[in-house]
């Protein structure tokens, strides 16, 4: 890298638009989508889809929603040409879905376009040629006349095609290449150009799609030049502008983004963001953008790990762990602080009447995209309290009282210390039935119990194994927990003050347990915890005291 | 998902802030920049990097050049702690690189931390705690002035624990979790309350850290609120403004980049965007961008692929062959007119004489990164004559000519569909070889050959091959070239017409060798090309020509 980069890189020049209106604006209804998956999607696969992948492309593509497919380049090849007279021909594109495809401004090229597209119901014939001036300058060595005359001669054989085929019902996109580096009079001239050629009505517009080929500037100037772009073309009802942003800044979804603010009525990208280079705009995040914001993006994601399985396996590269919305990772909370707020986030939102989705750190219901809430939290080193009563909760129906998740916590800690791994939830439960559960080895053991007396004056009397001797053991108190106590009390066991005790059944039905939490004060100011789990309710009380003593040892 | 989304999701309100000025404005410097790989990275990985890690981590770090770390949460557990103070103590933090750990505001999680930091030149301590409604409401349930108290109370707390440490140059950053989502004036507030405490300077200021824990705007909404802040904000002459992006909406790069627009003065961030779920922007994604608008950014990628490797080792996470400026396909180009353009751009950089980049479709040299030219191209169905062309030129040296390179990808198509596979240069090169280069079952097979005559009077000699047979030919012509003409023509080989010709050196000095290139007319009208390589620039010619009359065949 240089340390002067000036001398080598020259900054993208500010479009002049200081009324911009886009910043304003917000996206409140879903723009037209084009899928160029089979296309821009499929040219930059290291191994390009076969004739199988397409067609599985083509219909989960359809079975998300998308009505536009751009499904090749017909004049590329043999492959690509037989691929899309088969589609058409074969009778498999549902009446709402409309098929595009690319073609140079070359007669025969266009020529062999139509001719892949015979029989269809309705097309969209997608012309370009470059017009920025580095392609100009470098690539052709044309003026700007003869880029205009290259983009002029293309719409008339379009029109003159069109005619050929008069049972289709043709409509026409044009894209002047690279938009997003040309001058935005210039592209704006060719477009309108062309519209001379092709006539666009209000009824049949054409289609001018403004590609980012290269993403070259901050999002806001796409954004700029969009609204520039439609604040000055004639005809503007006749004309549906399209966005087709890359992603080369990492930045192609936010220039969609402000670029349908800047007034744009149509989308084209690729599915998790395929594409030449680092890839086309994602249409699941554009899209799930919205839907989080309350807009109906009309496409389904319901089952979103499914769809990322069929996208893997026919463009044979990976989704990122980290991929908005879809990535393995994105509801996964491992710190302890986001998981203890995601917890009350869950906690809250069923206590709440309304459906209205409120959840720290999580800006989408998983369970829309066909997710699971268990998957949200995983414990590690980094973890707190919350995650983990987060994960026993989750599996054993066990809600810790918040006290003992930070005993409990300082357990799991330790052991992740130790392994310097992430824990799995049957490490944590096996850490809470080591601590807290009743053991073959434990001082005390509860064999029987009896609890006989009046209301407020309690006598508890146990078979309890003491030092692995059974024995009988009693106390008297206002309550069975007390009676207890003060059974233990009068053996060698330790003197215990409870100072706080819960109690809450897990599961349904006949089959539904019962937990008991107490928490002790001992006499040297030291706090215990026990656990007791039984069918029984008091029976679990009594399990949870004598966990405690035993903790206490 | 929902068809009506707007009875689950509410929109995030606009800032109003019609006079904002950031669409207007570009970014001409560096910010200050902060890595939290070992910090909120770290707390988002699966397995969570051990100190071997860290340390590599650490040291990558300096080598970018980034002169803030922050690295870790001393108060989560005997880990990070120890490997805190291990680092501060250990004597291996540069002069110039000052660390930073994060601490919730609870005076024992604050003393550990400064205990960590004991002995260090100069540190900066992190304080946050969550001011925005849904924690106040879900996760806290406080007042404002209860979540302000615990604000003020943390940094008495960061004011005293220095003055117990006072060795150190310790500096203050303060976090409004999660400023995104909070009220702009409730975040003010709360800030302007820590800086009563902590009385920053222009000398000695505090750093404000505006993050976006969890995106949930478009990015210009995040710009409205770091404006909006800066303006607002008391004594902005003492406050460092510092931004701390996530990608849940896919938009955190650009978020950063329109903060800065909007007057922050410091990014916050991870090295390929790891972080919590999605990720925190991705400061190498952040840096780039600026180096390609020709500003420095003060941090060095030229050896990126190391840095790939050091990242995906300790991370235990891939770096996405999409991802901009570093993914493995991100300067290649599988698309004909793609490939035809950068070779294009390539050539005319090497004829001008300025240092300008300007090669469509790379918006970086990838030189400035350590990566190689030759990965730029592969070829496959998609590709057209310029990538072929290339891969040709750039591995085997040879510069084919314009319809020769026409001639020749429709055989390599026709391989590309044959096989449905990437065609790597072997299998180019070996088609080329098949269809050009002189073999043992040639018709016209070369043995040896004599050149007499007159300038303009040339007379060939030669021993040829012919079907298996070798005989003596001779031909007379105003050059070599014509004078194997003829002496074809009086065999029973083809008459044919020469229409271009062609020749180049193959490399340097005493190995070099020379290829000659003839494209040919028949008399049926047909062309048909022929390439001769040989030690010697005259025998490559007579190599041509007889290669152009084995295809003829």
């Amino acid at each position: 890298m240089l340390r002067n980069p000036a001398t080598k890189y020259r900054p993208f020049p500010p479009i002049n638009l200081p009324d911009r209106r886009w910043p304003s604006q917000t996206i409140t209804r879903a723009p037209r989508w084009l899928s160029t998956d089979m296309r821009d999607g499929n040219q930059a696969l290291i191994d390009p889809m076969g004739p199988e992948k397409k067609q599985r492309f083509f219909d989960l593509l359809v079975r998300i929603g998308i009505k536009e497919i751009e499904v090749g380049f017909p004049s590329a090849g043999a492959t690509e040409f037989d691929f899309i007279s088969g589609l058409v021909r074969g009778g498999g594109i549902p009446d709402d879905v409309t098929v595009q495809v690319l073609t140079q401004s070359r007669r025969d090229l266009i020529e062999t376009s139509f001719a892949s597209l015979k029989g269809a119901k309705t097309a969209i014939v997608h012309l370009y040629n470059a017009v920025s001036p580095a392609w100009r300058r470098i690539v052709f060595g044309m003026t700007r006349d003869e880029v205009r005359a290259i983009a002029i001669e293309g719409a008339k054989v379009l029109r003159d095609q069109a005619a050929v085929y008069p049972d289709t019902d043709w409509r026409f996109e044009y894209s002047p290449e690279t938009f997003s580096t040309a001058e935005l009079d210039f592209s704006l001239e060719v477009c309108e150009s062309v519209m001379e050629v092709l006539r666009p009505t209000p009824e049949r517009p054409i289609i001018f799609n403004l590609p980012a080929t290269v993403e070259c500037a901050t999002p806001n100037v796409y954004a700029d030049q969009v609204e520039w772009f439609g604040r000055n073309i004639r005809n503007r009802e006749s004309v549906v502008i399209s966005l087709h942003t890359h992603n080369d800044r990492g930045t192609g979804v936010a220039a969609t983004e402000l670029g349908l603010m800047a007034g744009a009525d149509r989308v084209e990208g690729c599915l998790f963001g395929n594409g030449e280079r680092t890839g086309n705009v994602d249409l699941v995040t554009v899209a799930l953008n919205m839907y989080t914001q309350g807009v109906d993006p009309g496409l389904d994601f319901s089952n979103v790990d499914s769809i990322i399985k069929t996208v893997e396996y026919c463009n044979n590269l990976p989704v990122h762990p980290r991929h908005p919305y879809a990535g393995d990772l994105v509801f996964t909370a491992f710190s302890g602080s986001h998981q203890d707020a995601i917890k009350k986030g869950f906690a809250a939102q069923a206590a709440r009447n309304d459906q209205v989705w409120d959840v720290p750190y999580l800006p989408i219901d998983p369970k829309d995209l066909g997710r699971d809430y268990e998957a949200v939290i995983r414990v590690n080193s980094q973890s707190g309290k919350g995650g983990v009563a987060w994960v026993i909760e989750q599996d054993k129906g066990l809600k810790l009282p918040k006290r003992l998740q930070a005993d409990f916590s300082r357990h799991v800690q330790a052991l992740a210390d130790a392994t310097s791994r992430e824990l799995d939830a049957a490490d944590i439960w096996e850490r809470f039935e080591t601590t807290y559960l009743a053991h073959a080895d434990d001082r005390f053991r509860l064999v029987d119990y009896e609890e006989t007396g009046t209301a407020g004056d309690r006598i508890f009397v146990g078979r309890v194994a003491v030092d692995g001797a059974e024995r009988s053991i009693s106390g008297r108190g206002n309550g069975l927990i007390s009676g207890v106590v003060a059974a233990l009390a009068g053996t060698t066991g330790p003197t215990l003050d409870i100072v706080d005790y819960n109690e809450h059944a897990i599961g349904h039905g006949a089959d539904a347990q019962a937990v008991a939490y107490v928490e002790c004060r001992m006499a040297d100011g030291r706090t215990v915890f026990g656990v007791g789990i039984d069918s029984d309710i008091a029976t679990a009380s009594v399990r949870a005291v004598l966990s405690a003593a035993n903790r206490a040892g």
